[in-house]
């Protein structure tokens, strides 16, 4: 394909949808990548490139000069343009900017960057429709043909009074079966939900989704209407939230990919490595302690593993379902509730598996003292490792640390040194070494 | 509350979302529950059932009269609808369908019934605006004045032909600015994205986010139009997803909540746990093979903790990131690739914790040949557990399985059992006992 000229390049890619030609443009090279990019025209590369890998879109911006960026910030929605120039360097920024010629548009985009990313008001655009109340209809439909021109999706239609506060919504819906006559003040709802500025995105994503809104106004503390939000940012928002739990619980520390480098894959992993390592030592030492017990009951260091197992286990279930309660809000009831369930359910599990041990002591011919130890302080352990995973993250929430960070390997290590230690614990008292 | 009249019940709740109401009956009494339900006008109460648990309305649904259902579903769109009739035992399926008035509606439920749910047709909803391509556009306003009474949102409008085949789209935005008169053959877009009924739910999602869809039409093999499928449940398919893949990963064998009874929670975690016993159990028995060594190396009993907890957490990380790799299909590139890769990855891993774990030894004062044994083993260890986590993952996923189901608790078992294997039979060719 590369070989072909300019022409032949531009028809072949002037034929599909953007995403697709992001998907094309991730497997070329570098240099064939910013050629198609400047080749094609700004109105579509400026969709491929925010379609792109952030680390991909990086390396083509830094091939572009100012003024190229600038044409293709241009052509994006404001939110959309705002994230772009977030990511380049800050002096680059400026120069950008600098070069956009729509003045307003520019001012926006400056608007945008000031506000954190993880709020509504980094997620908001600022192209939206809206009316004002005193408008007729007519009046109202005639104004919002103009708007809608600049609008990639018209999702509902706000309604401000002189000032710019918002007062209600009316809905397309609405507007196709309003009388042509009459005023805004008369039919529009004026029940609408909103967010502030500084609002969360994940908060914004709950209220979206509780409410199953499809966009939703963005206003300052009194009320001034200041952009919307649309769902597939929230989708956005809700994916990227997912995955970083699911990696939390994996012991990844970062955002990473199977295709990022090695370098980065490594940065990510080779912490909690290390705290499992020291974890491990941990017990390395636990044992050492009760190294007298070898003599006679060297199958005792035999279960180890299965200890820690069963430890880091029952752990990780009790705080994900921790964890996912919190994050969805399910979590109610007193602790004390919480924790007498916890105490339950452990009892039931650990009573079951002990049952299993028992019966694997019976078969193996361990004499019943030691049998009845390893169940009984195996059963200590899982109802230990319960309340750990049930209260640290309750505890980190309430502190206002993600809970999410106590899943996965903070969990199972501590878990781990601590069921060891137990376990050799009870045993010792048990079986008197 | 409870003790006031019913006007004053109905004010109360009558001034509430649903999906606040939905909140609130969640905390209620059963009894306290249906009264409400029953009280409020059914275009309310259909809303609420639809936002509540799957339990709690199992629970209201049993004390209302078929008649009474019937009603709430003459309320509800398609999809909702369909959901709620397919949670009925399957008598009252046919008697609440045959109560319902509305027999163009029961008779969509009924189509939509037939449907796998975790197809687009069981994502589905009969409601859209569609208009014909030989309509005018005056004739077309008007038509779809009609239809859109029907529908709650109207995303696009589908255009089809005289055998309700999909031509193509018109947005909103266009007839906005179009003018009166003139074909809607002439005005419409003809490049639409559409799915067949039959697609994966997590196909429709995956298509809906890459080309940011808010709605996307449904049609058969020959491309009749069936109905449509609106972004904010392709939001419930992406949240559902993220939180099985998470449970999996965490050990958990279905969907629970913590506020779930402890029988339910204790199915959904025993099995995992009763795993974790066996591979317990397991290298109970290897390190029981080994006993020989305990008189002369002793602390090689003490590392089995830290070696099953490297390779249950390297197996973890890498598990985790290829099955969202698959996920979102980033996995690029070879197989041969990939394994050179994660053996690339271990080493560097596992040479900064061998190296840790030197420094260790010699803290300890243990015989250089020992700490080797360890460092080394370790090392084996851990490139071992990377692509059992990577592979097995990656086998089930082109066998068709859920490579989900390669995370948590089986890669941390299998991988546990076979590190300690691992590391005894590596230890005993270094050490030679």
């Amino acid at each position: 394909i590369e070989t072909a000229n300019d022409e032949q390049v531009f028809a072949f890619f002037n034929e599909y949808h953007h995403a697709d030609i992001a998907d094309i443009l991730e497997e070329l090279s570098l240099e064939q990548a910013t050629y198609v990019i400047k080749l094609l025209d700004s109105e579509k590369t400026s969709d491929v490139l925010i379609e792109l890998d952030e680390d991909d879109r990086e390396r083509i911006l830094k091939n572009l000069s100012a003024k190229e960026i600038a044409e293709e910030i241009e052509e994006l929605d404001t939110d959309d343009a705002a994230d772009m120039i977030a990511e380049l360097p800050e002096e680059r920024q400026e120069n950008v900017i600098a070069q956009i010629e729509d003045e307003e548009h520019a001012a926006e985009i400056k608007e945008l960057l000031a506000y954190d990313e993880d709020t509504a008001g980094g997620l908001m655009a600022k192209e939206l429709v809206k009316v004002n109340e005193n408008w007729t209809v007519t009046q109202c439909v005639k104004e919002m043909r103009e708007q809608a021109a600049e609008v990639t999706r018209v999702h509902s239609i706000y309604v401000v009074d002189d000032n710019n506060i918002l007062k209600g919504r009316l809905s397309l819906k609405d507007l196709l079966v309003a009388p042509a006559r009459g005023k805004i003040k008369d039919i529009y709802i004026p029940k609408v939900d909103y967010v502030y500025v500084d609002e969360d995105d994940e908060e914004v994503a709950k209220v979206m989704q509780k409410y199953d809104l499809e966009a939703i106004p963005v206003v300052d503390q009194e009320k001034h209407l200041l952009g919307r939000i649309t769902i597939d940012d929230i989708v956005d928002v809700i994916k990227i939230e997912a995955e970083k739990d699911y990696q939390l619980a994996a012991g990844i520390t970062q955002e990473v990919e199977a295709d990022d480098s090695i370098f980065e894959l490594t940065k990510a992993r080779l912490p909690w490595l290390v705290l499992g390592l020291f974890g491990g030592l941990g017990s390395v030492f636990i044992m050492g302690g009760y190294e007298e017990a070898l003599s006679t009951y060297k199958e005792l260091f035999f279960f180890t593993p299965l200890i820690a197992a069963m430890a880091g286990n029952v752990g990780v279930q009790s705080s994900a379902i921790i964890v996912q309660g919190l994050a969805n809000d399910v979590v109610k009831g007193s602790l004390l509730q919480r924790l007498l369930k916890e105490v339950g359910l452990s009892l039931i599990n650990g009573i079951a598996l002990g049952g299993l041990v028992i019966i694997f002591g019976y078969i193996m011919q361990y004499p019943a003292s030691f049998t009845f130890t390893i169940a009984i302080s195996m059963l200590c352990v899982i109802i230990i490792a319960a309340l750990v995973g049930t209260f640290v993250p309750i505890i980190l929430d309430k502190r206002g640390i993600d809970p999410a960070i106590a899943t996965g390997p903070f969990i199972t290590t501590s878990n781990d040194i601590f069921g060891i230690f137990l376990f050799f614990y009870i045993a010792k008292l048990m079986l008197g070494f």
